[in-house]
């Protein structure tokens, strides 16, 4: 399906997708940059790139498909460092978790390229990353969603579709806006409550001591805690805005917990409970079995 | 081991403690107790009870081990439902989520048998409950914390720890009080907060558009909040005044975090998210590993 992919970012989101590219027999061959001498050989190695490129340009000369799978905030210099490579038969995508932001970054770095670009959000990811974690199968079952702008082409958008329906990916496809709204309520929140909770717990004389003792509801709550600081950095300051106004949401929801809890009115106490506990119950993942 | 467990409630917890007492060849037979016919019926088709008691009072009839496996706003009244078949050499336990609420209903409940009684912990669960998801193997490699009163009986605590100690856990002995502040940080609050998101969630216009969206990181931050709300409701009123002062902590560090996002302050926003990362990366259950 594609000649040749240009990979910019070799960590875990961009080296699964090569991985799943080539498992899936859409490639043909892949360029890979990373900014590390030393993850572009482990690269080399695993067989995620056929070719180490020395620059982002020299990646993306004569690719068919460009990943700019590198953090939110070095989107835009990305982009415009291979603004020139990129034709109007090229497809341009990134993984990040942002939309709005990128879009805007979009626009200012690519100009005239701007109908290549295909933002897109695979929603999938590890607290582990890193090269040495990618997985071919990081992506199949998961949702994709695009979010293209008024200018991005429609070969680009059917093709972008296709690829990530080829890798086993449920595409969606909205504003960059309504994408925002909906990953500060469901991913970037939670991230953001993981990392207070774990700071909470730390900056109390007997944390050590807490933490010794805590089981697997903990682990679970708490696995997104362990994510990339550099990324989650970027998410939440490139989608600032909805993540402060859910925050705002969670405290008030959480107060109202507290003050049934402070009154002891256990009758409606447990209703809010059996309500978030129904809530919880019914939802599956991507709308599939969990 | 133990000639004749009277297990007083036949849910996850008292199933699952029966059946690897079974497996682990350290009691002769079981008598339980279930409020509900269906329930009581089914712990004996499972194989988890072998006698069907008719009440609290039978179930501990002639038995030197009683596990109280009921909801915490419970304890008090089963305590006294079975003080009189209570002797000086029985070992009596519960295995509730909080502790100094479950001393006091002992104290009042009990009287002279306090002696016998160790209030237990087990650190183990899933949000799944009831009967037909008991299993031997759900508290091996666990940790149990025992809180006994000044007036506990050493040949209790000796017994407790043992039982324990032969079922897989690692046992540790701490005041009710220490035990109570700390599951409020690591335990009641991560659940507080997964009952309060979902809420938050559920109350917003396109939350059931926003929760179709959701992946792997708002599953396992969210698993907890699909706990039983009667169970929770208890336990987050009997804990209320540590539960509460740990939710304090936690959103003065949210709201640490929110004031950096606000102001766009990356460097110090990488540093806080980083400690948070570092921390959790470092954790490990139980300190075993994860």
């Amino acid at each position: 399906m594609f000649e040749r992919l240009g990979l910019i970012g070799c960590g875990l989101m961009g080296g699964s997708f090569a991985l799943a590219l080539k498992r899936a027999g859409l490639v043909r061959s892949v360029a890979g940059f990373s900014p590390s001498a030393s993850t572009r050989q482990r690269a080399l190695q695993l067989g995620v790139i056929d070719e180490a490129a020395a620059s982002p340009a020299v990646a993306a000369t004569g690719a068919d498909l460009v990943l700019v799978a590198v953090p939110v905030g070095a989107i835009e210099s990305t982009l415009a460092a291979i603004a020139e490579q990129v034709t109007a038969s090229t497809l341009v995508m990134d993984v990040g978790s942002t939309k709005s932001d990128v879009v805007a970054a979009a626009r200012r770095a690519m100009l005239a390229q701007l109908s290549s670009f295909v933002p897109a959000h695979p929603v999938a990811g590890k607290e582990l990353s890193g090269i040495d974690h990618a997985d071919a199968g990081l992506y199949a079952g998961r949702q994709v969603v695009l979010t293209p702008t008024e200018v991005t082409g429609d070969a680009q958008l059917v093709r972008a579709r296709a690829l990530w329906a080829a890798l086993g990916c449920k595409v969606v496809t909205m504003t960059p806006q309504a994408h925002d709204a909906a990953f500060a309520a469901v991913s970037h929140l939670p991230h953001l409550v993981a990392f207070a909770l774990m700071n909470a717990i730390g900056a109390q004389a007997r944390g050590d001591e807490f933490l010794a003792l805590a089981g697997p509801g903990f682990r679970d709550f708490t696995r997104i805690a362990a994510s990339e600081p550099g990324m989650w950095c970027d998410i939440l300051l490139g989608n600032r805005e909805q993540v402060l106004l859910q925050s705002q949401q969670l405290q008030r929801a959480l107060q109202e917990l507290e003050q049934l809890i402070a009154h002891a009115d256990a009758e409606a106490l447990r209703a809010q409970i059996a309500n978030a506990s129904a809530a919880r119950a019914q939802w599956r993942m991507g709308g599939q079995q969990d």
